[in-house]
């Protein structure tokens, strides 16, 4: 086991009911600047509730984060943020809206441009920041990390910053969700928790039995909550799995991969496409590419998952990767690239910004532009 | 699931050398007192290793928490950090030392003495605490709890109070614990996890397996490390195991029971037998007396950690409690309160002390005195 550091001051409130414990979280002396995507929260009753806990609260609304939050709406943000002298910062909303918010909370404590924090991956002087999650899927809820997209250039990089200081889940709010939005949200949990799972075998029993923990939770449930379910507890199962998937409490002592991650960002940046729909896409490639490197965790993923134990080494890793394959289809996501009409010409130019940023990815830092082109040719 | 909120800010700092971190993470402007059970830090090179990095730092030091740390011994320590006002506590030995300096913490920001406040039983005006692991078991330091005796009245109880700031656990460590140490340590971190797993079925996929995993992991590397081992990633995944056991992670939204922990106390509160040692011959009485209760989660602990299949339900259930009993004899733990020499007298000052108290303990908190003698009677 390597050595670590690990902290997650985040306080969860999780539960039927919850957002009303907003109006004695949020100290009664702050001006808060409340964050939203577009006008869900309007239809499922999470607005109402949120303005009825902050009645008495002093508080401004920000509206518009789109997903794939973009620095040019978050500029605007954060400039009315200054404006009416903002300190505490709530944002209402899935992944995109956390996101954003987090760079709107390093943005307030920061003069110049907010770009440049993205482009320097890392600010600490924040406004504090707590959140109402409406769509489980990327952690962000309860970790330190942000992924800011530039529209003008179609760049996408991870930003870190401050964990926020509550998020409140209520499970029954995901009643609403589309399929599509519960299938990308089981697929960025699956594959959360794949990039600190798929790596070296052996490095800890304990981490690999909690992967192995979500991802079994995940495939059990996938069935009845990807058509929509107004399950109580199979939502809060899928709730907390996302949550968990992505706090770090999988990734102690252990060394982590991000390289399907890593492509997976590109796609969404050239071509629009979901973040979890391109793990679903790219995953399978980087297993097929990275069969040999991977053969240990393979094979026990295999078993411990899907049951495959018997065959050769070569015919379970294949079944493996096909039973993979197999459970994002049957969320109803392309597994393909040709199936979202993306081909060569965004392989090439993925290819060619793996290059140009001179850094290889992965868990063995072997992810260069070259290898990044082989998977995805591997799932065209 | 139920309703929950979560928090646990301690920053665990884990690996071979970390010890030397402390330099950095105590600010130099603090009056520390660092506290230490018998002198076993002096033999395995911790004691130094916390001098050197401690050698720009102002401290005092105070010797001699004992195993079931006592309000008396307590006390003292309390006089001496008033009369130097200490403003910083360095807990350096294993739970008892850990869960002895929560209580100091508590009393140095207290007028009264300091048994008041674990009669109250929480008390959050505290001076920082933080911890350097000695000993896998208890999990204190990563959770706000402790447990407190009383010599004089031979009495033991539950105390509550914050978090410690941040816990070092070093593996290398554990190279010198003696067998009965280790096997109390694995005693103590399995039946953590059972008083939050063995409860009513179907409450979390995700905490079922995240326990299920700690248990799996226990009872595989037990075999290796009881007789001593210095296998560093073994030794890992013990102290990951022990810390992860009791630090909030397996409880969240899920119901819990600790009438287990509640005999044991009594048994260590009259008999001075170690915590560890009590639960091996506890929890498999529990399990007889309650088996009805328990049954669902009993076969589904027996089918994912016993890999107990086949047979009637009784007959499951018979051989997954046999195999618990044969787990803690594995260790060289006792499981049957002869072996200890406890007998009649005991069992009826346990039920009379229960009958006192006036509260049922367990998750459907029925384990009253009575219950209490049939569990300690199907043990004897």
């Amino acid at each position: 086991m390597d050595n670590f550091v690990f902290q997650n001051p985040t306080k969860l409130i999780f539960g039927k009911g919850m957002i009303s414990s907003l109006s004695k979280e949020i100290p009664l002396d702050k001006k808060i600047m409340v964050t939203f995507g577009g006008g869900s929260v309007k239809r499922n009753g999470v607005y109402d509730a949120v303005k009825s806990a902050l009645a008495n609260h002093d508080y401004i609304e920000f509206w518009g984060i789109e997903p794939n939050p973009s620095i040019e709406t978050l500029r605007k943000a954060i400039a009315l943020g200054k404006e009416n002298k903002v300190d505490f910062l709530l944002a209402v909303g899935g992944g995109s809206v956390i996101d954003g918010t987090k760079l709107i909370s390093a943005g307030l404590c920061y003069d110049g441009d907010a770009w440049e924090l993205v482009k320097k991956g890392r600010y600490m002087k924040t406004v504090p920041l707590a959140t109402v999650l409406t769509l489980p899927a990327t952690g962000s809820e309860m970790n330190s990390g942000a992924v800011i997209s530039r529209s003008e250039t179609k760049e996408k990089y991870a930003f870190y910053s401050n964990f926020p200081v509550f998020s409140i889940l209520d499970p029954t709010v995901t009643f609403t969700l589309s399929k599509r939005q519960v299938a990308c949200g089981i697929a960025d949990t699956f594959v959360h928790v794949m990039e600190q799972y798929m790596t070296t075998p052996g490095q800890s029993r304990v981490m690999d039995r909690w992967s192995e923990g979500i991802l079994k939770t995940v495939v059990e449930i996938a069935p009845a909550i990807r058509n929509g379910s107004n399950d109580y507890d199979l939502m809060s199962d899928f709730m907390l799995s996302a949550t968990m998937g992505l706090n770090g409490f999988l990734a102690l002592g252990v060394t982590q991969d991000w390289c399907t991650h890593m492509i997976g960002h590109e796609l969404t940046a050239l071509h629009g496409l979901t973040h979890g729909a391109t793990l679903a896409i790219v995953f399978p490639g980087t297993l097929k590419v990275l069969r040999e490197q991977k053969k240990g965790k393979i094979l026990q993923y295999g078993e411990r998952i899907w049951n495959i134990v018997e065959g050769s080494v070569q015919e379970r890793i294949d079944r493996t990767i096909e039973k993979t394959e197999e459970f994002f289809a049957s969320l109803g996501l392309s597994t393909r690239l040709h199936q979202e009409g993306i081909g060569e010409e965004t392989i090439a130019e993925i290819e060619r910004r793996f290059n140009e940023r001179g850094v290889a990815f992965g868990e063995a830092a072997n992810v260069t532009g070259s290898v990044a082109r082989k998977i995805l040719e591997s799932v065209i």
